[in-house]
């Protein structure tokens, strides 16, 4: 390393040094002619092998009921599977329901319901407003955004700190404007930041007076029980404080085992007051017969119970944790001290948010995909894409192997590097 | 028998004689104490049998292209499933889609897209007319109605004859009237009526003018594989026939193996035109990273190619024939010749249409009730639940045992004739 104070305190003549030395660094990267993806937070197949054992389940078509699963109804889903994951999530297994494949399928299902006739304390269907605003915490998951932007929901962000959103900039909007209907949150290890809602945070934004009736918050849970580190933290109890608040019908909870056993082929679940199942329940009804029973049912043998389902984890943490301590190892043996660069070392989830110098993310992804290393595009944790600073990336470990995380990373890491030196030259 | 001349000309005297008759007959079925149930069409526990060995599947992770089933991706589905669902729909390959286990769920997809965004053609997004209208055959699917209620879309009824909706009739509402944006037709075994919508009704629907640009048409082929003899009725090619009268993106197919494998944990297909695939998937894309695919594979597996499910359906036909005959035959047995109901003899699907006596269908289910054998609640194959004459009831026969079958039609066949002789004695 030719130096560790702050790239910006450099004598010009050093930093032409520095920015030599980068470029020759990124001139042998893409010689070595690589081809990684570090784009989404897919499971790795190794941690996929964990659940191969569901392919010969289950064992029987009879639920603990005596039900065939083969069959149509039980709109709700296998009880027991609730029972599963309702102490999971640490809620009543009367507010669950599971459900298909994907939680993402279940937050689209929501917002539909609410345009097209509008919740519990609606004054009217959502898509008879002028105008709808949701609340996005920023940096946060593109596909949230990207799920608004096709609805024709606004977006307004505020800033997502270490314990959860800012509560004055949400709450400056939620008390005031009355089109401001939701605010989308990952509140355990939040993609991208690793963030965890704290209990202060969650309280707040559950008893927060609301201009809008109906004002909801999805509460996208995707990571609850995807711990990195043996300190399992417990998600706030969004429901029983919602409850304690007066606010019962305000937030939703989704989850999946996505990221637990199959991605694509698992079971996704939801979480809300007695109101909004009621109501839920009734549109659903409309457009389903009942969930994948059968699928509901194989899980449940292959887990057991809750406990099975938390050991599983632990075997996933054991596969993909070394994978987050070689990403916080590349930057920090290239960018520590040089003052261009800030990243979380996330005690849970499936991402790394790195901050790079302010005006340089879009050229480090540039840089890294002309070396052959994919990286999400710059921006894709704001709303439509577009981060004022261009300075934050999304980084996902979990998917190549844990050397090609190494090697990517370590080019990842010269590409901040030299977009800085760069960005300092007035190369830029 | 007491008599087989029509029952309308008999004395007064024997029409009494009969309905003494009936009543000591229907005394004697409550006296009985059944509990039966032909509500629903379900498939019965033998039919799920034959496809037991899917909870054994599949063997691998992979599928043909070396694609893991188990992680995220593949919207339209996987390649060899759309290939054997194409082959079977005989439609293209890159027509057709495969979602999760409902068919009824990509409909309500449908429609709510068209209701939020329009779709190619649309002057705007339905949601934005002011009144939205359906042309709705009838008798028809309980569900497609309940849907339609459920969006605020209105119903406009057709009749729907043995070969397919009333042409001139559904001429005369799409031409004239831009609201008329949809209609939903089960083309194939109807349900209940079990009409097969022939080349020349199809031909005529796909090429009418309509004086909607977006008037769509809801090609529901839930029983195209469903057949009960040994003639296997070929479905009407709505989109050659759509795309060759210049409509290409008036029909949406859909179908699924819920009737074939298993109901609920099956996989569902979609088929349309180029322009309403890339707007379908468009919408889908922001609320699902793909279908489950593991299922996907399980069912090639299972299936092997498209002749595989066809010869998997005549192990169904086998099974449920048998209880079609019985119905037939106890109706048969009670009420040939009375000229007070007129049933169907269905070479496919799910129900036997019977049209009892105008007026007297209510008091049929409610008779039919007391005396413990659960129908269908009359007028539920009507939109609203309405049906002007009184007179339809939709019999679903699969489900319970042969036995059963006879026990509980030869009792609403007495319940047919109780109400007949009630309502022309000046009874009911």
């Amino acid at each position: 390393m030719t130096t560790r104070v702050p790239l910006s305190t450099l004598s010009p003549e050093d930093l032409a040094a520095f920015l030599a030395e980068k470029q020759a660094a990124y001139t042998a990267l893409q010689e070595r002619g690589l081809t990684l993806d570090l784009t989404r937070g897919k499971p790795a197949p190794e941690q996929l092998d964990l659940a191969e054992d569901l392919l010969r389940l289950p064992t029987t078509h009879l639920d603990r009921s005596g039900a065939d699963v083969r069959n149509y109804g039980g709109l709700e889903g296998l009880l027991e599977l609730r029972e599963i994951f309702a102490e999971l999530l640490g809620v009543e297994v009367a507010q669950l329901i599971c459900q298909g494949n994907s939680s993402l399928t279940l937050m689209h299902q929501t917002v539909t319901n609410l345009l097209l006739w509008g919740g519990p304390g609606s004054p009217r269907p959502w898509k008879d407003e002028d105008v709808v605003r949701f609340v996005c915490p920023v940096p946060g998951y593109d596909r949230h955004f990207s799920m608004l932007a096709d609805f024709g929901i606004e977006m307004v962000t505020v800033p997502m700190h270490h314990d959860g959103p800012d509560v004055e900039a949400v709450r400056a909007l939620v008390e005031n404007d009355p089109t401001v209907k939701g605010l989308w949150i990952v509140p355990t290890y939040a993609n991208p930041s690793g963030a965890v809602c704290s209990q202060e945070v969650a309280a707040a934004l559950m008893a927060m007076p609301s201009a809008a009736p109906d004002f909801r918050i999805f509460w996208d849970n995707a990571y609850a029980l995807h711990h990195l580190t043996e300190e399992e933290v417990k998600s706030a109890d969004a429901l029983s404080l919602a409850a304690a608040s007066g606010n019962p019908d305000r937030p939703i909870l989704f989850a999946s085992t996505s990221k637990i056993t199959f991605a694509g082929a698992g079971v996704a679940v939801m979480a809300m007051s007695e109101a909004n199942k009621a109501w839920f329940l009734q549109h659903l009804g409309m457009a389903s017969i009942g969930p994948d029973k059968v699928n509901h049912l194989r899980h449940v043998e292959f887990f057991g119970d809750a406990e099975g389902v938390r050991a599983h984890m632990r075997k996933h943490r054991d596969i993909i944790a070394p994978k987050f301590a070689a990403v916080d190892d590349a930057l920090t043996a290239e960018l520590e001290g040089l003052d261009i660069a800030e990243w979380t070392r996330p005690t849970g989830g499936y991402f790394v948010n790195l901050d790079v110098l302010d005006g340089t993310a879009s050229r480090v992804v540039e840089l890294a995909k002309a070396a052959g290393i994919a990286l999400t595009p710059a921006g894709s944790s704001f709303p439509l894409g577009q981060d004022p600073r261009d300075r934050n990336i999304r980084l996902a470990p979990t998917f190549p192997t844990l050397g090609e995380v190494e090697t990517a990373m370590a080019g990842v890491a010269t590409c901040v590097a030299l977009a800085a030196a760069e960005k300092l030259s007035g190369q830029d």
